[in-house]
């Protein structure tokens, strides 16, 4: 486009005959032509020569690509920008998201270069058959999220660029070229999603607020974040962790005889609460340790901070020889081993969540002294003390969880514990009854910061008094004929236990609310996006 | 338990006056009274004797333990059957089925002891102190299936014991317990259920054929079998050699940027038929490569020996830089990296099942020739030149799909293959379109053995096209407007692919049905178990 020209504005006046003023308005009216003219003339010749600077010369640099449709094949490599730190002075290519863009004047625009969690600064600059003003001027017109390939040369920047994740360098482009646009309004921007309350706080609130749901009206969006990338890459790892641990312990035996191998799936007519009746079954069919990662559907109306309707459960079940304590153990260990793994190995994504959530450091027992482990009894005598009413404490609820949880911090320095020996009338019917009172039974739920975040037990294997204590909660057997069978076939003793993923990385990280643990959360009031 | 005892029968007169016929009976009757009070004493004798040799001295070595329900926990180790061929001389405890049992004669019974894929013979034989009659008797009474502890010797054996998958030892048995019996008929033996077609035609039918639908209904029971224990573990192989490649692929990149690593979980109102639509979300949030491991459920009432209503899909999904055949490649060298992971690391398991299953060996095409590609017309040529009408070939059925394997395997040696460049009206609207030729589309199919495993393509990344092909093949854009958005906020060029993991597995083994292949097979007319 050519700068707007100043609007020329020349006085027209009237002449009447031969009359001198006559004469003078004709005299003045050629005089007026002959200088409009002149000035058409110059005009003319001062657009052309304008029209001849300003002639496109970057055409081929610059631009829309048309739709990808595996045109062609060029195999041009393209690089990562967290590789660029190293490439001073390469020419490379790159397809990133703009993340931020800033012109400065007709001639300059600096862009913010975003790959996932890594970003870059580039600057295109006017230069002579290389560069245009158009060139410059059209990037500057791109929408932030576009996604665009880059070509460029890496320079060492002379400062260190505090805007972007590799600082240390940035892109002089040479190419840009537009793969995919923006075709909706953005409903806020990734740099809004990432600022930390601390900031928006220190900035006198000049910043956006980004609520939570508007984040998941928005979700696409929210997860290109880069406390979103870390939060997911770190979901992955829990369950990456707890694959590692079962495989091992299977590894580690002397034969292939008790690995954790048939990691597996259960179908009913029913969405899955949870795979609890298919892992027994496997056990019946002599799988001796299973393990399962998949959904888990809920249909219950419980609009927490720490419920969804659908969650990725962690299940596993194994025989036991003599007690079921060999499972909690198991347990124990598979959950310290996850919290080793997490610090040690994701060290990097734990320090970016927590910029934007800041927590105080999980804490877990190891050594010979261990997890904390008590009895429902011990636990409800230790809200006792605290003041809690003992005819409150039948079960333990939400909130005296929450005060058991900081009693314990405060005791026993642990954000980590199991309580054992749950009543018997909190558990479902396939819990096996403890050998001495049958009011309580051989189950366990495990605890992070006061949460509740596995829950298991010893099963029943023997079908008669799985029988009995169906009826006695008002479940006939004859409505689980499949089930019921596979102990009738004879089934040894089991235990096992479900892990709710989410829970599990929302309490270790803090994030406060389940949805921020879940890729596309589900709650009672939530199907989409 | 004591033998019965004969009953004594002494007989009883009256008496009157002392008549010679009356003095020769009385003589007769105190003879008869003398000679039975000496059989009773001879009799009690005996009996005492009989009483006194019978005594159960082994009543603490056998019998049925009480319910476990943790008791107790002595920690007495257990060892595995696999170890027992190195444990010559040493006393074990072990727990296992009871797969056979035959007693020979009152003293003696043989036992098949087995765990998982692993069986050992164990002795029980009568000596004093030690193992008494009426254990060896209850012994060999105890139910085939039922889970017993074993206590005993282990002795070489004189001579290999085929019945064994350990033969070259067996366990002398000086005490066993009963930890879990049977209490519903077994439906069928697990040896019938392991015996492969070949040695039952072999015996002139005298054994039990289990047939399919059978094997289903008891499905607990068909899945103890040594073939089944082999194919579930090759099963979960299949999905491990997925991970194990999709990670290295990401570990091998020089940043963090193109990993692998979010696998995730989809939700729905509906039951995921597929993880499509989320996969692509997740590209559009930038995650770059994402896979799940995951159920689908179909709710299409085909019955055939392919089709499941829920099966375990791998899927995954990733940006394109240039041409869909980056993603194409990716998943064909993924499937390379899975069958030679299978047939090097899992040897021993395919060969149990194919002594089940016999079978070719699978064979697929490496190194620089690489793996067949084929486009849907020259595939269509192959079948036009073996005979198939053109005007038949808009699609390839199910017939001629197998025929078409036949063809290529007898043409490039080859089981495993791929199909490209399918016609657009053959795919969903979310398929990108050939750049030259709208008929056709940038999508494949791969096939193993003639049968279709999965199925992928570019798909279309810009929301106006995508919006175009939505309504032509009437799809309102509106209903889907989560999925819609999140083209609408910017998502780069991508393309992946489905595999159903039932079917790899069914076709590298030749299980000729897919229910061999699922755990708990769901298809249109089966729900349970």
């Amino acid at each position: 486009m050519s700068e707007a020209t100043e609007p020329i504005n020349p006085e027209v006046e009237g002449q009447t005959g031969p009359s001198k003023s006559e004469l003078k308005k004709r005299a003045k009216a050629a005089e007026k032509e002959k200088k409009a003219a002149e000035k058409a003339a110059k005009q003319k010749e001062m657009a052309d020569q304008q029209a001849a600077a300003e002639v496109d010369y970057a055409t081929e640099f610059y631009g829309p690509l048309p739709l990808n449709q595996s045109q062609s094949r060029p195999r041009l490599p393209r690089v990562d920008i967290a590789s660029l730190a190293s490439r001073d002075g390469e020419t490379v290519l790159l397809r990133a998201r703009i993340h931020n863009s800033r012109a400065q004047g007709a001639k300059m625009v600096f862009l913010n270069l975003r790959q996932r969690t890594d970003s870059v600064q580039a600057l295109m600059m006017v230069a002579p058959e290389k560069v245009s003003k158009q060139m410059v001027k059209w990037t500057a017109g791109l929408d932030l999220e576009s996604i665009v390939l880059v070509e460029g040369v890496v320079k060492k920047s002379p400062e260190i660029i505090k805007s972007a994740s590799v600082g240390t360098v940035e892109v002089q482009v040479s190419k840009l070229f537009l793969i995919a646009g923006v075709e909706a309004r953005l409903p806020f921007t990734v740099d809004d999603a990432d600022r930390a309350e601390a900031e928006i706080e220190a900035s006198g609130d000049q910043f956006n607020r980004v609520l939570l749901d508007t984040r998941l009206n928005n979700r696409i969006v929210d997860l290109r974040s880069q406390t979103n990338q870390a939060v997911f890459k770190l979901q992955a790892a829990v369950g990456d962790l707890f694959r590692q641990f079962l495989h091992f312990q299977g590894a580690a035996t002397e034969s292939g005889a008790s690995v954790f191998k048939v990691s597996y799936f259960k179908g009913n007519a029913f969405l899955a609460q949870s795979p609890q009746l298919a892992k027994q079954m496997a056990i019946a069919a002599d799988f001796e340790r299973v393990y399962e990662i998949g959904p888990v559907f809920r249909a219950e109306d419980s609009n927490t901070h720490r419920h969804l309707t659908e969650f990725m459960g962690l299940d596993l079940e194994m025989t036991i020889e003599e007690h079921y304590h060999e499972v909690m153990e198991m347990l124990d260990n598979l959950f310290i081993s996850i919290f080793r793994g997490l610090r040690e190995q994701y060290k990097k994504e734990i320090e970016v969540v927590g910029k934007h959530f800041p927590a105080d450091e999980f804490k877990w027992r190891e050594g010979p002294e261990g997890t904390l482990k008590l009895s429902f009894k011990e636990a409800v005598d230790l809200l006792v003390e605290d003041g809690v009413p003992r005819e409150d404490l039948d079960d333990i609820n939400t909130e005296n969880e929450k005060k058991l949880g900081r009693i314990v911090r405060a005791k026993y320095e642990t954000d980590y514990y199991i309580i054992d020996k749950f009543p018997m009338e909190l558990r479902p019917f396939y819990t096996m009854p403890d050998p001495n009172d049958p009011t309580l039974s051989n189950s366990y739920d495990f605890f992070m910061r006061g949460e509740e975040i596995l829950s298991g037990a010893q099963r029943v294997h023997d079908p008669k008094l799985l029988e009995k204590q169906m009826r006695a909660k008002g479940v006939d057997p004859e409505s689980m004929k499949g089930y019921m069978d596979a102990f009738r076939l004879g089934c040894s003793p089991h235990g096992g236990g479900g892990i709710g993923l989410e829970r599990v990385l929302m309490l270790f990280l803090k994030l406060n609310n389940i949805r921020r643990a879940s890729l596309f959360p589900r709650d009672p009031k939530r199907l989409e996006p």
